[in-house]
């Protein structure tokens, strides 16, 4: 159990921080005011000040860090990056400035992992490169996704052509201007062994059959201009060498890519917990009522130290899942990912609930980031399997580790 | 303790309960249609599927129920409306429809007790009417309001005029196209005893020196047409007879509007948990993950019961509150009015919370109306005095009540 | 919902509390001191203060307040005895000192309503008179008996005989020393409708057969001189009109003994949740620390707040309960008596907690009663159906109502 | 931040655990047979069964593990000890078999820190060897000792004496029959800088003055052959070298003995809410209502998740505690020690809470040992600091650093 950050994880850490804050952060109200606005993606644009951050962090070398792979990306561990994507976590606009948003990270690791030489041609460089954007569709509207079992959208083979047919939502980066690729997960074999009958598909979003649908609001908020949306596939045909790995090898893809995008969520959501906590510490210091600093009023100091121990609980757990991931593998760090991805967005949001109720009026207003980072954690317990199914897994696993120690 | 309602009351029930199903649900789509949108209030317009809905409301005699006052309004207890605001509390658009939404309500109510006879006919009867909407400006951005005592804003009064100067915000219905007159509360004899030194002035808001600043949204929204807004008043003269009772009865006024006030917030954020449990059960027995209704599946049966259980103990609860107000006074009310204040948009927030959870993504978007019942929860706990102020205001008549029993 | 004590429940309430301050609660160190002490009941005997008490209690007319019916009892609705319950809660000797302590009151309900003339001869005019004690046996050791019908003592009729086989547990009063008869809950035809199946039977303790095995501690206690005791039978065989009501009547009679139980137990843990939280306030106004009353420190006054809060509302919910037996009958108030067993012994905990926590070492010790507070209210999470159970319960009838109205 | 044992570690924790399940938990019952029982301390004896386990562990070399000083104790840090008193933590024996046992480990580490060499050859020798028993003053009955400038008994130097003078309660081990030495704290000069008033005095226990009061139960329990007791000092006349490290050092001492007891006090404590853990789920696999295992039902898969994650956090904090004191001290790692004392003793209450409810009457009982691991955490939350005094700490320390990172 050796979190220990590797020298150059440290190296990274000091000199992103130092463009956290002498670049991203500053330029968080121009990013903001060259935004288009509405619920109509069609008119959605990118921001040329993320352009600009997205170059400067390149050149510098704040590249892909996320990817594990030292081909294609910076060949970090799990462990090595979770502190930098902690960091990044502290501006909603900073993954992206470094190439390390979601669900494009995601999307190249499958690729860089699973992906034939031509899909990584076609697909990975650009990715890798900040050019285009991508997608995943998984979550679909009409069942009770949390099952993954429930998936009723279809990607059938049919000759030489896979043929998908569906409908999926919350695939994040849906209204993005530069999305290019949708990565599709679907029913293949209904009589395969149920871990063996969905396939991944990589999906062009101009492919005939492909319909965005609606962009749609997280607490009234689009998340511009990358958005989560609703698509539906009609009868959309794609060459079969489009199906990544093969026929039914979905969960199995699914599995890999998982565990690495919690740790990154995770780490992320513990810097929005970082960023409201400090906020909160700020609001009761500088702010006065009877008398006394809001600080020293009532709960509010042991609301701060339950605060501080709750993140330092939950980091120290991340840091354990990603450092189990890297020494032992997915597999052995099965119950932990769920742990963390139980804990985590929890904590960020009870984070940001404390800030908000800090700041008053002020805390649900844009005048502070505080009711974005609450939304942004809210969903993040929704996200990539609700805590309940989390919860579950983990009550499964201890349950069979306690009859294993007791026979 | 006697909570039953009266046959008034519960003929009253009935007749909203219909009217509430049969013509204000199904004209909320029509009325969000009718909506222009954004953050500039100068754009906005009341829908008039709203005025249609008013005048259908009037004539059935579902109109001014709030006021207890027999001459202007209903001259309902507050017992006897306390169910009825429930009823009103299930649907965004039901409290104006019956006139009865905030903050005009408690600005009818200041007038109608404290208002001289020209303030009477100049601003009740408009309001009354439902031709006008009104204000109320206490809140200031740069002191922790919390506090009433920081209150910075002055109210001077110079020979026969009144002047205003400062800012406030979170002024309800600022961004209304029909918005016509303030009630502003200021500071005016600094050296008075701390309960006489506050004005309550009436400010038409066209009156020079008065500014619409911006509109604050709320997690994103601006709750338009009437929105939340911040108005700076830069020396505004009004004549004298302006300020409402007189110079320096600003407190005593206030004591009296916001007693009856929260018991309305309460029981309309009482009919929003309502609707969040019903959506919540609802979607819990249609939806079926890992071969089951979604409502037999770990602890949703446990949170169903326990939003249940709190509910019914936060109505009575504000039962108990309305009913000693009708019947004691609000001095004695005074601990149940924060208790209540306390408990049930916490209560509220939970069911919308739960709800959110168990509708997975659907919850946090516009496809149901749960993410905008949470926020209106979450804001309730900061309205009207932050949950902390009422903690401390219970505790402190706790100790003193339990000190007098000791001796 | 008219909650208001009658006239006469508000004259014995004032009665009650005084006899409670001037006589109860002065006697409680003689009789502590009368008792034997010790796991083994053998030697445990009945504190002649107690008996003293009980004669002045009488003589006062504050007997058998509890009993419904007028001939045998008080004749008192369940509103009108709830808040002389609640007052008795405030001393764990004063049920006894007034004859109104569990399970003899739960008994003696049964006996005065479903007992034969002889049965009541025997059984419920001694238990009347206070002269006799009595057991119930329904939960047993080797089954989760939080499922009724894993119930696996028998009570099986052989020609004109009963004969009763198995253990049952936390028999409260086994070991008291005037104990004399314990009703016995046991299945007696398999093959019958659920709720036909059990019957119960009248056992004298002296039965050849009967066996009581040990008493059991909560917490290190064994409540002397009544305690929770083990007890198997081995072929206790009796004539058949010891069973009440007949044969497979059992869950009938259970239905009938609960509600009004379960409001007296929740009614005494009220009392005893506000003599936690008086003893709780008197230590935070009488000890300093860092220089002010500990009420005055960090979380105190919220923890205050949030006690009267949730003390007063889970009162309105028993009262609520109370009014609805009495008005509707016990099957209207099914989810109500549910709803108050899963909050109320939670309150008391909660506030026993709270209590021992701002009273340091001293709250565990026996300096002070909030231990056996706590133990007292731990405990009755667990009898009369754990939480779990009722909450299922609450649960399943929201669905069903939710269902309803939804058609 | 590694938190890897080292391979010694491992390795004695290999051997401790054996230890522990084949000859102390066997043990366990024959231990409780031996014992007297009983308030009065004076007819306690120690376990013949205890002795002999502390010879075989001795000659296992399982002997004063804690000790970080290599020369009288294992010299192992405190992250390599951690392990070892988690397992201790698995039976209320266990410490003591290995010498392990509070208070007697931060009694012999002061003494092996700040002790004069006839300090040690007179009190510490023996308390390694096992042979007596000693005790810690600190916690006064007449004041709140969560602020320890509170403290009223006095350690006064009268020329080559100092006389002790004052009322201690909450010793621990003050029962016990081997008892011979107390460590006393004491006002020495009011007058001086706060940190330089205390003195700490080596008591022995038959000094004439010192007068064992009476035994305290915890819940009930009197935690015999050792106890927790009250004692006065009526003018105790001792030689100046009584005094560690000389007078007004006490506070210097105390800082130096906490940091590493909390450390020890966290990690049996999670060795406690382990036991816990796995009764739970031992009793929800095995038990069925229903129609399904206790596990499968409502909450309870739950419970068991949310249990693995809180334990699994508040180890890895503590663990991260440990490490801290032994790479960077003891003032770095204040923040951490205070966190860990609020958090595990709570996770600890929570295991045996939860376990006990599972277990239903059983729980509560003698029959397994959760209701005296509830009191040993529930007790922990207020020894060595109640929770409240911890997280005003933390939030000092927190506000203080979010400071300095904001200049």
């Amino acid at each position: 159990m050796d979190f220990s950050p590797s020298e150059r994880s440290l190296a990274l850490s000091e000199q992103l921080r130092r463009f956290l804050r002498e670049e991203v952060i500053p330029a968080e109200p121009a990013y903001h005011a060259q935004l288009a606005g509405g619920a109509d993606w069609r008119g959605w644009r990118q921001p040329q000040v993320m352009e600009d951050l997205k170059a400067r962090a390149r050149a510098a070398g704040l590249w892909n860090l996320f990817l594990p792979d030292a081909t294609h990306g910076a060949g970090l561990t799990n462990a090595e990056y979770a502190p930098l994507a902690e960091i990044m976590g502290h501006s909603f606009i900073a993954p992206e400035v470094f190439n390390c948003n979601a669900p494009d990270t995601g999307n190249m690791e499958v690729l860089a992992q699973y992906g034939s030489p031509a899909q990584q041609q076609r697909w990975l460089e650009p990715l890798l490169a900040g050019t285009i954007r991508s997608g995943f569709c998984m979550t679909e509207p009409d069942v009770a996704s949390s099952d993954a079992t429930n998936m009723a959208a279809t990607a059938t083979v049919e000759g030489d052509e896979v043929v998908l047919n569906g409908r999926k939502w919350w695939t994040t980066g849906l209204g993005h201007p530069n999305l290019k690729i949708l990565i599709f997960m679907g029913l293949t074999d209904p009589q395969a062994d149920p871990y063996r009958r969905h396939s991944m598909v990589l999906c062009p979003v101009e492919a005939p059959g492909v319909r965005i649908e609606r962009m749609l609001p997280v607490f009234g908020n689009y998340d511009e201009p990358a958005g989560h949306g609703e698509v539906s596939f009609d009868n959309v045909r794609l060459p079969l060498d489009h199906i990544i790995l093969g026929p039914g090898r979905g969960f199995e893809i699914a599995q890999g890519r998982l565990g690495p995008g919690r740790i990154h969520h995770c780490m992320r959501a513990l810097g929005a917990a970082e960023r409201a906590l400090s906020l909160l510490c700020r609001r009761a210091t500088s702010r006065t009522a009877f008398g006394k600093p809001l600080a020293a009023l009532g709960s509010n100091g042991d609301i701060i130290a339950e605060l501080r121990i709750a993140i330092d609980q939950a980091r120290l757990l991340t840091l354990h899942a990603a450092w189990t991931i890297d020494t032992q593998g997915i597999k052995a760090a099965m119950s932990l990912i769920s742990q963390i991805k139980v804990v985590v967005p929890m904590v960020a949001q009870r984070a940001a609930d404390a800030a908000i109720q800090i700041h008053g009026g002020a805390g649900v207003s844009e005048d502070f980031p505080l009711a974005a980072l609450y939304a942004y954690a809210r969903v993040l317990r929704l996200a990539d399997g609700p805590d309940e199914v989390h919860r579950r897994q983990v009550a499964k696993l201890e349950l069979a580790r306690q009859k294993r120690e007791a026979a």
